[in-house]
């Protein structure tokens, strides 16, 4: 099974796990929230990202899902990856920006691949996932 | 100016919202944020995103950005644009899926655009924000 770490701005990775664990009646197995506040030291964020990385980790590979590229979250992770071997982990990390809700349940829901095709379906299901809805959409009854 | 609502899954909504006020220093104005809890009467969390509609609205239209296609968020939105004239709201409204940071910051920044454009803006915003990250991305220095 590959790892999921979600790392994004205070309080938005704790709000997507905590939609992950309402959907599915519990935190989905090895998948942590990892929250940057302001002015935290990137050492420290740094460091807060591997240990969640380490502990997701099956030796498949671990899968970061950032907020947005460019920001202290997506960069902290980005670091991780481009550490390559030397980050100890012993495991292929990937890192992808843009998290929405359609591409965090694309990859909770595809954990069985390998970490290549998990990147590439969550890419697309976040990307499929934003769509302007329409008078016609899904909708429940609301009398 | 376009009025903006989040609507998402507690507590995505606020978090974003949380996100908005840190980049920008503020809450933008005519942003508001509309958390629907589990189990929430969907008259009740109706209600609510028609409230927060009314109070972004200047005339020029709503923008509702939600979570996911085909959950309670994203239908509650959508019957607030299927009611057309009939809501009220003396102004139209677009609904969006999928939301994610950059969506939710390319609508903050091209606010004085017309709906239409406004939505097609974020909507492209939210799709291109989606992407791998490379070793060779953006990345501050961590020693």
């Amino acid at each position: 099974m590959i790892g999921i770490v979600i790392v994004a701005h205070t309080p938005v990775a704790s709000a997507m796990l905590g939609f992950a664990e309402h959907t599915f009646g519990t935190v989905p197995e090895r998948l942590r929230a990892v929250d940057i506040p302001p002015y935290e030291d990137t050492k420290v964020s740094f460091d807060r990202v591997m240990k969640a990385a380490y502990g997701v980790n099956t030796g498949l590979g671990v899968l970061i899902l950032t907020d947005v590229m460019g920001a202290t979250p997506a960069n902290v992770a980005s670091k991780l990856e481009s550490l390559g071997p030397l980050s100890g982990l012993n495991a292929p990390v990937i890192v992808l920006a843009g998290l929405n809700l359609p591409m965090l349940m694309r990859c909770i829901s595809h954990r069985g691949e390998n970490l290549e095709e998990l990147a590439q379906k969550a890419l697309a299901g976040g990307q499929h996932g934003i769509l302007r809805l329409g008078a016609k959409a899904p909708s429940e009854k609301i009398e």
